[in-house]
């Protein structure tokens, strides 16, 4: 994994969450896929509020064409394994750090921006440390997203700083803590994003 | 332009459509980057209804992408030719469509697949006779988008009869005659998807 994520980010996963993961492997996979399909509609959403800043535009049109082709890949991998592809409450996690956008600056943008980088490294983060755990098919794809996802986080990382007023430092620091607790926290539901898995039995498998 | 696209629309754009869509240049290319904005933000919403409906998902997931590409590319021709990207208020087409579709029917589904059917047919036909009429370079661009529209035409109008329970003539004539009263009938404001340009004047550049 690039040292920029293992800097970035506030805390490494805890390995409790990666063994519940390889229990949980079908659950993973279908919250992956959902996980593609909303980093893409985050995209499209920014290029709706945002249709004067064509750089903007540019990188969140080209990042949800990356995100769709993800999706198109998880769901495959989803076929070939039988797994039925279903609807999943969502984990705490993105609703966690986006109830704390600050829609007065710049309609949320920057925050959002922010927010973006760490659902990114945080992905990044997970597919690195689960690619060598899975089968050979499995290990290869989740290795080739660590280059997207961690080239990602860098963009949203970059037009936050680029569209922002002043220095973010203070705002990064901000979202990194949340984000700490929402990944060190318990979560009875176990997904993609979901944070320390409880011990209390079967609920994370819901 | 390929003879499915006559044969399935329920008529053709009246001359005097392209007389003002030459002389508002500018206004067209803003429209049409929201156009492929909103074609993709539709095939994603359909993706989020229709989780269980692989063959739905991929290629709606895959349309999406090529939608996000075109809308990359205009906002490119937007940039090169100093024209500033802005919001502007959505003609009466899609809305006129949509306000039709029966949602007791596989949620809506089926409608929703073939007004898809006719917005990309409609955008080809336009594209189509636009594409000589322009300069070489967006001659060229135009040209190109007609041969994917056209294959997006045909995508929806398969995925329609492949998810329906029955005959789809009959829903497809009706959305046919709306389509057609839409793109007859005046429109105050020129968009690439409004009917005749009304002759009162300006408001059309509104």
């Amino acid at each position: 994994m690039q040292d920029e994520i293992v800097d970035f980010l506030p805390c490494l996963t805890p390995d409790r969450w990666y063994e519940v993961a390889l229990e949980n492997l079908d659950l993973l996979l279908i919250d992956h896929a959902n996980c593609e399909k909303k980093a893409a509609a985050t995209a499209m959403n920014l290029m709706y509020r945002h249709v004067e800043n064509t750089e903007l535009l540019m990188t969140m049109s080209y990042l949800a064409r990356e995100e769709l082709l993800h999706f198109q890949q998880v769901v495959t991998v989803l076929k070939d394994r039988g797994i039925t592809y279903r609807r999943l409450s969502p984990s705490r996690y993105a609703g966690g750090l986006r109830q704390h956008i600050d829609n007065s600056d710049s309609n949320g943008l920057i925050d959002t921006l922010i927010i973006g980088a760490y659902v990114e490294a945080r992905s990044c983060e997970r597919f690195a440390t689960l690619a060598p755990l899975l089968d050979p098919k499995l290990s290869k794809f989740y290795g080739n997203l660590v280059k997207s996802e961690s080239r990602h986080f860098e963009e949203y990382l970059s037009l936050a700083r680029i569209n922002a007023r002043g220095d973010i430092a203070q705002r990064i620091e901000f979202f990194g803590a949340v984000e700490k607790d929402l990944v060190l926290e318990q979560d009875s539901d176990f997904r993609f994003h979901s944070g320390l898995p409880s011990e209390s039995g079967p609920a994370h498998l819901a």
